[in-house]
């Protein structure tokens, strides 16, 4: 019997006796019990025995665990399966010192409501057609329509309401040569993979069009040239105002998803002046193309992905191009992380060697945020030695970058505030060799007649001003669409509590509100990137279905 | 080593000392070499040892096969990899007594010009946009797009013309309630399977949606609303003459691929008095729903499946509905036909043992269509008896029914003559009790004012007739489209020469002209069910990339 065995065995055997303090003590000191779904109906890192064994001493006797059983291992770790009252779960543990260090649990499905697929597809056709929803998704883009999709295959009414005339509209609209900087592989929608001749970094039209008929052939709920113009919670259910072509509509669920992009919200700061700017102002989501921008003088504000996509495309349309960067950014070339980042769990070589989508989404899912950053700096330190050469000239540039302000680099900055990063597909080396001029350390005080003004003092004259600045909490759309008081109760949407800039602490060990309850009833956040969007629409699903069923008991 | 093993290595030594008697040898006397654009730009069964060894002798030498080895074998068979000069392949062989008694091979890639997929895949996009085509495809529907499909990730330039405004026209504009009789295991296109919760039976309009979504994704060259109107050869291209909204435009490619579907000529006999006649008459092609008939008398003429299809439609809109059957169909369950016959190949049972798609289609081609009869018959044999009671009811309403003229059934009788049967899904049960009325035995003679009149005299009172009496040969087209001197070079297209009814003599051990050079340089035939267009649709794109990339050469 291997060592997860053994440990397996007696958990198990804890767990049946609901012997919570017994479980526990099978736990190391240092140790993170991330469930999603499946011990509570929540998403949650129970960090240290302590909070294991408080999780265990209530949630046991309506849980009821049963057959644990390993279905792979490797040393000291180990994928697992088992069973809950109400579901089947899959799980990971990883031990140290013959104690579990990190255990994942996982609800994969609900006994007797599982998706009809496989040996379970219908015969011809599903007769229910589009019903009353029982949940109203704000935003289809692809959070939106993947949560949509589950919840079909899930049997759950849902209406997705857009406000764009096509679904992949959001990503269709941005500017031209916008394309995906994370890869293929990382990037697939639930039930549906792109074939696999699908580029490593998607143009933003291939998704937009992937959407389109995706919507289609889901055949989802899904209402275009639609508004959310404000949601009313009456103690039961949401009543719903939207609004197509001037005519409003009520609508009314028990649950409410906003769905409507963790970057939907666009931040442009308010600066004296600028109504006596003589020149065009834009944020980064209204920039079409640099076309019309040949020989013209241009300052993009900012030095995030967006930033650096457009100096790029204005560039390439002849723009003459100035970027204003106030504080230190991380670049990485996107080979470098595909080397060392995603391409272990996200890539062909990944895929050949038997890591599926899913088995990749419960590896990184099974990593306790806590420990992320020790785990991702000496990526960095390698990628800074390995680009050393181009690290070198950035900065002779002046080109302000760094790894994070603890040096964990990308994945933590993102999941702490979602921006401050470039992966570079090009950009860096026109800033390199000058042909994308730099401001750097200088922050945007206000406008002249012809100018953007710097907090320096200097003056750039300017045509075009495009603000890529970034976007607000996705609570500022609680608060336009619903109120503010909701906003606040249910406070700030995604980061950890990091304590580090743009995410304040206390420690969560969670991305806050996001694909489980919050402060507010029957109010959901569901967005992220393609591969968040994948994996985690999966348990918002799953708690949706199991309140549509009447499984899900406050306190049981 | 096994016998398998044994005779691998022999016949691969035979092969490098390019010694065909040899090798023709280690065949026995019964024997069939399948062989599929891997050891000649054809599609061929070579039948017995002389077949086998004047194949060889006429190609070895260009072909140079070398590298055979097992890549899983089973008792007296195994499949096969191998290299020729030119590709990669892969093959089949059954041995009886240690020699051979089925192979096939089947060319899978050329080398250096494999399609971009998996580790190929590009980066971001593919530059090239649509160019002059060097193959035009008349008829966009599952064929003419999943060969597109197969051109597109071959990188050869094809442009497919449908008269249609929408991709999966030809599917929605047919009778409502038609749906797919074979499994959707069967059904999957080329490189985007179906989710898997689709249905096993898929309603018609969720196929044409899907192929409508399937041109966009895969980023096709596909014309709506436009017909071929005339096609030209000159000795080296086509001119092809196209007509949208009554303008018309020349295009000129060296090939030309007829996708118009083996069932895309309405055949409707010429009767006496139909001029005269007071009702409705049309083809089942244009039968699009019977909610316009409730409380009329409508006759179908036919007993395959779009008569049955019909009748239930019309059944189940209130009309009072009469078949008129000739001859004997073939009727099988559907239920039957998933236990017997797909099941084993095409089915989630058959995904779980690791029968991927692929794998399916490449054993249905290993089984010669010589002895496809002797292994069909104990099926129907067996169907016939489990089902006895269905067929005592069936035969009881006057319902004329066989397992074909040799008892070989519907997979026989598709290939000979791609028509004559219907998979039971729920009319039978109405012609037993009556619903649908029945007149067997009777052909139709003409009409008078107000009745279709039969030979036995019989007038049956009709305000709607529909004749489903089938589509006339491919060949039709060429001669509407090209000329008739072409079309009586090429021949018939479709069936084996079984000297079965209605597939005449001689016998040529594959689907005459489908797939593979005709008598008319630059012209191919195309269609087939959805499993077939898949399968086929590889080896007529490789042979049409061997042109493309001058690696074809008539005689070498």
């Amino acid at each position: 019997m291997t060592g997860v065995a053994r440990w397996l065995e007696q958990f198990g055997t804890c767990l049946a006796k609901q012997d919570a303090a017994g479980a526990a003590a099978l736990f190391g000191a240092e140790c993170y019990w991330r469930d999603l779904t499946a011990f509570a109906w929540d998403i949650r890192t129970h960090e240290g025995r302590d909070a294991v064994r408080g999780m265990l001493a209530a949630r046991l006797a309506a849980v009821r665990p049963t057959g644990f059983r390993i279905t792979s291992e490797k040393a000291d770790e180990a994928w697992l399966a088992f069973e809950t009252a109400l579901g089947r779960g899959v799980g990971h543990v990883r031990l140290r010192d013959g104690r579990a260090w990190t255990l994942l649990t996982a609800l994969r499905e609900l006994k007797g409501f599982e998706e009809p697929a496989g040996r379970r597809r219908v015969a011809v056709r599903d007769e229910k057609r589009f019903q009353e929803p029982y949940v109203v998704i704000i935003g289809g883009g692809q959070g939106g329509i993947g949560l949509a999709a589950r919840l079909k295959r899930l049997g759950v009414p849902a209406m997705v309401v857009e406000k764009n005339a096509r679904a992949g509209d959001s990503w269709r609209k941005r500017y031209e040569s916008l394309c995906l900087h994370d890869p293929v592989w990382y990037d697939h929608m639930p039930y549906i993979p792109f074939p696999d001749h699908w580029p490593v970094f998607s143009p933003k039209d291939r998704i937009a069009d992937w959407l389109e008929m995706y919507v289609k052939v889901m055949q989802l709920d899904y209402r275009t040239s639609t508004e959310c113009v404000n949601a009313r919670y009456d103690g039961e259910r949401w009543h719903i105002v939207l609004s197509r072509d001037g005519a409003q509509e009520i609508v009314s669920a028990p649950h409410l998803v906003l769905a409507t992009g963790m970057s939907g919200f666009p931040y442009v700061p308010q600066l004296p002046g600028a109504a006596d700017f003589a020149g065009t102002l834009c944020h980064s989501s209204r920039f079409g193309s640099g076309a019309a921008w040949n020989g013209k003088r241009c300052v993009v504000v900012g030095a995030g992905t967006s930033a650096h996509d457009i100096c790029v495309d204005l560039d390439s349309h002849g723009a003459q191009v100035t970027m204003v960067q106030r504080a230190p950014s991380i670049v990485v070339k996107s080979a470098a992380l595909l080397k060392h980042a995603w391409g272990k769990l996200y890539s062909e070589e990944a895929l050949e060697a038997g890591i599926t989508t899913d088995i990749a989404d419960l590896t990184v899912a099974s990593l306790p945020f806590k420990v992320l950053p020790e785990t991702q700096r000496p990526l960095y330190r390698l990628i800074e030695q390995e680009d050393a050469d181009f690290y070198a000239a950035l900065g002779k540039s002046g080109f302000l970058y760094d790894f994070g302000e603890d040096g964990s680099g990308i994945h933590s900055l993102y999941l702490r505030r979602g921006a401050g990063y470039y992966i570079d597909v090009g950009a860096s080396q026109k800033i390199i060799d000058g042909s994308i001029a730099l401001k750097s350390g200088c922050a945007v005080k206000g406008f002249d007649n012809r100018s953007l003004v710097l907090d320096d003092g200097t003056g750039l004259p300017a045509d075009l001003v495009v603000f890529a600045t970034g976007y607000g909490s996705m609570n500022e759309w609680a608060a336009r669409l619903i109120s503010r008081e909701v906003a606040d109760r249910v406070g700030i949407c995604w980061g950890l509590g990091s304590s580090t800039k743009g995410d304040p602490g206390p420690w969560v060990g969670e991305l806050r509100n996001m694909w489980k309850p919050t402060a507010q009833p029957g109010l959901w956040f569901h967005g992220g990137n393609l591969m968040q969007s994948r994996h985690y629409s999966l348990y918002l699903g799953l708690q949706l279905k199991a309140r549509f069923e009447g499984l899900f008991k406050e306190n049981a």
